[in-house]
């Protein structure tokens, strides 16, 4: 017996790993000492280890928007959702990506939609100005079905300890500024599947008349990167961002409270925004209860960020400027009893 | 329709973060600053940004060592493979390891097994000194079988450029020096799984005569961390290791060129250690080719060190003071022709 003949094509992985090269080859920074290929990827710090540097990780898979893909044959937009969806991970903290490494594991390696998926996270990457710096290519014999795979990707990034952002400083009174989401960046899809598929048993490449579109156009919309319009922010004179909260898993209800401090809740006005016309025919569709639709969906926001009352208008203004004219204040900071644990409230 | 109806279990899920949290408490070292549950994980660089730090990063799976996992119910090893792999592959460019995070992925999550696995990463990480600072736990209905996950590992370490270690300075005439591995680390298993299982039809827990011990003993023998008995030779006053080579997918044949200078080529001389009897029953019972066992194996050498061969004696000396009796010389540097790529060349 030899390697191959159990399921292992050593020479596909070196043909895919040597694609696979040029493409993180393009997203080189400075910092990168590495090629690909070397155990480890090298990035040197350089000035970003001046000050009192702190590095911000985080660990991101794509969920069963994967799945998606699989039904629609589209593999290139994937890495957009894995690299962003990482990007705003570490951006709610204060910091800037130096890096990003992805797991690919697969059944049996395609070539092709390996190297489109890669392509995809080296595109998300460039635009980021964050270095693919590496990766692991597995090929695992009956883990996956054929033509199926995951993707898991890893970023790091820094940002001086002065202007690390953690929401303590954020008090009753503080307004909530929420971003638009491009669509249901990578959450909710065991959800919204089971609605799509199996409810309305529609397929892919089906056209929603609701939407103006097909149901791989409205499912697949890559998760949107909030970092060009939030950059300006980190970087003002005095610390306008307070906090700020990734509207991922578990909708605005799970995770504005994680960067809320204790003796406070976040009140958020359903009035101030309009859920996009996919959440609402979703909600109508599956009959999905308001309340789960918000602890499982972004509703539309992306992204929310906490500033004093004060610098409302001069965040919303510099959001606009940086190319963001969606940016609103859809709720603000009120106090709650000190032993409870923060948590949203609705209002109409 | 609400979301655990479609698959997704969020209060399990919950309830695996806390116990997770936990778990990853424990291996927190003075550089981390943030909770498991924050966006992102943070790291403060500290005297670690003295200098000229550069970062070293790796990605890795378990591949289909894990199948063995799922036939013999034990969980609780797999996070010292992923773990020490990793450290492993930063390890060999010089670098000491600050942090790992981890990506866990299953189809339902059966929250006892998660447990062992992270309980497992967690004890590698502390005795590596390395803080597990945060990962993702993916529940995707339909993606894996029942019983059945996958994982990753994403590990950063640092290390001062002038420590650097990249396999530059080899010449020919240097001596490289081979350790041990405690079994088949995490490569290879598609075959030798092919071998044990489909040939030989053996079960898990059925016992191997020639090995003294059970398949599942044999098979899920953890992956060894080579950082406390090479951490010595990387604070020597002169660098006296020139590069490593950390023996994983592809084998010798394949991991000791990718870190000789061009000019160079491998000479190891396969009389100076004897391969552990699991290696050569597989070899016997598969009727492997010898090529294919050096180049799917580590063949009992999980790590090869360069050192210019006056040093080699020091060397050996520090690795067997610091616990490593089994170090010795297996091989030299020759020249080769400038053109050719490096590569190993067997001898007796």
């Amino acid at each position: 017996m030899d390697y191959k003949q159990s399921g292992v094509d050593i020479d596909a992985g070196n043909e895919v790993v040597r694609r696979i090269k040029g493409l993180a080859r393009a997203t080189f920074t400075p910092g990168v000492l590495s090629e690909i290929g070397s155990f480890g990827g090298l990035f040197r710090l350089g000035d970003r280890a001046q000050g009192d540097p702190v590095l911000v990780a985080s660990a991101d898979g794509v969920g069963t928007k994967l799945r998606v893909a699989f039904l629609s044959g589209i593999h290139g937009t994937i890495g957009a959702d894995l690299v962003n969806h990482c990007v705003n991970d570490i951006l709610v903290q204060g910091a800037q990506p130096l890096f990003f490494l992805d797991y690919l594991a697969t059944g049996r390696l395609d070539p092709g939609v390996a190297v489109q998926v890669v392509d995809g996270l080296a595109r998300a990457c460039r635009e980021n100005g964050c270095a693919l710096l590496g990766g692991e290519t597995a090929e695992m014999p009956g883990f996956y079905a054929d033509g199926e795979y995951d993707v898991a990707g890893f970023i790091v990034g820094a940002v001086d300890r002065e202007r690390l952002i953690d929401g303590r400083g954020i008090a009753p009174g503080d307004a909530l500024i929420g971003l638009p989401s491009s669509g249901l960046h990578t959450n909710g899809y065991s959800l919204a599947r089971a609605i799509v598929f199996e409810r309305l048993t529609l397929g892919v490449h089906d056209r929603v008349p609701e939407l103006g579109m097909t149901v791989a156009e409205a499912l697949l919309a890559p998760h949107r990167s909030y970092l060009p319009v939030v950059r300006p922010l980190l970087a003002t004179p005095h610390r306008i961002v307070k906090g700020m909260a990734h509207i991922t898993g578990g909708g605005i209800t799970d995770n504005l409270p994680r960067v809320l401090p204790r003796g406070t809740d976040a009140i958020v006005r359903l009035g101030s925004w309009e859920p996009p016309p996919l959440f609402r025919w979703l909600e109508r569709a599956g009959a999905v209860p308001r309340e789960d639709m918000l602890r499982t969906f972004n509703m539309g926001l992306g992204l929310i960020l906490a500033v004093a009352s004060t610098d409302a208008d001069e965040a919303i203004g510099a959001l606009r400027a940086a190319g963001e004219p969606g940016a609103r204040v859809v709720g603000t900071i009120a106090s709650a009893a000190e032993g409870h644990a923060p948590a949203v409230r609705y209002e109409a």
